[in-house]
């Protein structure tokens, strides 16, 4: 499957480049509006691409790995003939990961694109630059296929339901193409099946109800949102048949961080007997870590959760807890469904064998 | 137990009567601007009950009554003492009933206060307005009561625990007295008691950031809000020993309908082997219906979802759910504590014996 062959397109333009290495430039969804305005913004400098990152303008660890690999061709353009070019660009560089410095595959595409660098004709920089827009189309285009890969492992789950519910935004808005936990949906929505998605709300930041509802919809697929506390009545009232989710990370024993209410969710599947699935590419594992206890889990702000949406909705100086992700142990996820195959049951074992 | 002779005073002024029966007023808190003032809404007319009642000033079925037992004392002032006197006490109860038809209680405390004016010596206005405030006094210090006998029969479960988690309010701010999950609480924290409690934001509506936690504070309890979906990780981090909620209706088989969320929590409180405990008044149960499927489940408009807090967080034109309530099956609940003793298990059998 080449650049151009995909079966698929996402539901949006989340991230484009616009033009040619020499005077191209990025073009990023504008986020932070969804889902009120459909908006573009256009980074023509290293500035407006390091504040775009920053401003969660893009979001998703795909999504920051493909538009930072742009982002040093934009870089690039502004290094003038005369500088030292690679240390140019290297300087660069490290300016862009300061953006989001936690931000894994910032820091990853940004090394990438050095490496291009370095191997290109450096006598010429518009060879050099030619050389980093391949490298960067590269990366777009791995996203692209990884999640068409989840799609194609997932369509036969999704094409079997009539309903399915997700929570958080695991979609094409975090990535390049059609997403991880939505790309089966997309899939399925593709070969013609009809079918409605439940979109938990996802407090405290809401990506479900801003940003998953909004690109199904975009897609003419069937979205309903709901508050994250009616998952279980809408169990009970058989409205879905299965659970699928993406994830932050996954240990070696195949537990899975994500979004804080992931766990929650798995456990009222596993009351109601409807299966809960976990969607990732390979690199979301970890196979470093043996299981969940050893993600660490930060806490967010307490004005999220006290005064999230402009308006104060707890006493002044009331304590919160808020929790950025939880993890759900393996013996609740019914398999994880990944660009390389499905592990199921999910257990070390079986993980090591599906991304071998 | 007399008018008199309660042991542990409410956290806030929810309800009073001021001055006597002739010229005297209903002063409600304006539970709309909590968290962020305090403030009261004196009413010295029919149409300010029936604006206070209708707009939530008050809110929660037993807190309803008794504002409405006062709210007819003070109708009564504005009948002239050559107008037929019984009718018009009975006109305007029909006129407040109308506030918020679906409260039965409301309609409940208007008979009360026309059968007590019809009982009192009908030949002085002076009199039957003395005989209606003594019966609306009567509503309030049973009301007190029966909160009262809750907290006696929960205070030892909370004191048992380091941690309690609730969802929604079922508070002081919902009835006259120290609320129904509430009661053992505060019950608790006079017998010095120290404990943390974890209230669920409780969305769309927010009663658990916005009321309970408010309430708590005000008693100096220690209350901390987090989002709905963070429940279950409050529950594996071994924060919580027990969850306790109230109820909107209770079925002869022990099915209790509460806020939307409550089921959800109670999957989650069987899973991490956390007792669920419902509180209520006898009141509350409904001996006429079998179970829990016969209770009907109002849906509630979808812009509370999607644009609650003025602001709009979903897609325009998205598709919402949004049940009001949900049912919580007897078999996940633990137990029932009302003010005549505690059902346990949670039979019919236990129920009818504990209610007789």
């Amino acid at each position: 499957m080449d650049a151009d062959n995909y079966t698929i397109e996402p539901p949006a333009k989340v991230i484009e480049w616009i033009g040619d290495a020499e005077s191209g430039y990025l073009r990023l969804l504008d986020q932070t509006r969804l889902p009120v305005e459909i908006t573009y913004i256009d980074c023509r400098d290293a500035l407006s691409v390091w504040d775009a990152i920053e401003r969660l303008v893009v979001r998703g660890a795909p999504a920051i790995g493909v538009a930072a690999g742009y982002g040093m061709v934009v870089v690039a353009q502004a290094i003038a003939d005369g500088e030292e070019f690679i240390p140019a660009v290297e300087k660069a560089g490290e300016y862009l990961i300061s953006s989001r410095p936690t931000a894994v595959n910032l820091e990853w595409a940004v090394k990438r694109l050095v490496a291009a660098a370095k191997a290109s004709d450096q006598s010429d920089p518009a060879s050099i630059r030619e050389a980093m827009l391949e490298e960067a189309g590269n990366i777009h285009s791995e996203d692209r296929r990884l999640c068409e890969a989840i799609g194609a492992n997932a369509v036969d789950l999704i094409c079997g339901c009539s309903g399915v519910l997700t929570h958080c935004n695991a979609g094409a808005l975090a990535t390049a193409g059609i997403g991880t936990a939505t790309a089966g949906m997309y899939a399925a929505h593709a070969r013609g099946h009809e079918f409605t998605v439940y979109c938990d709300e996802t407090r405290p930041l809401l990506q479900g109800s801003r940003l998953t509802a909004w690109e199904l919809m975009q897609a003419g697929i069937d979205a309903v949102v709901i508050a994250d506390n009616m998952a279980a009545t809408v169990m009970r009232d058989l409205r879905v048949q299965m659970v699928i989710t993406g994830a932050d990370r996954i240990a070696a024993n195949g537990d899975a961080a994500n979004k804080i209410g992931t766990y929650g969710v798995a456990i009222l599947a596993a009351h109601h007997k409807i299966p809960f699935y976990v969607a990732a590419p390979y690199s979301t594992f970890d196979l470093s870590i043996a299981s969940g206890d050893e993600i660490p889990i930060e806490q967010r702000s307490a004005e999220e959760i006290s005064e999230g949406f402009g308006r104060r909705t707890a006493p002044q100086g009331v304590k919160v807890y808020s929790p950025a992700f939880d993890v759900t142990p393996a013996e609740l996820i019914t398999a994880i469904i990944t660009d390389r195959g499905v592990i199921k049951p999910v257990s070390e074992e079986n993980i090591r064998k599906v991304l071998a």
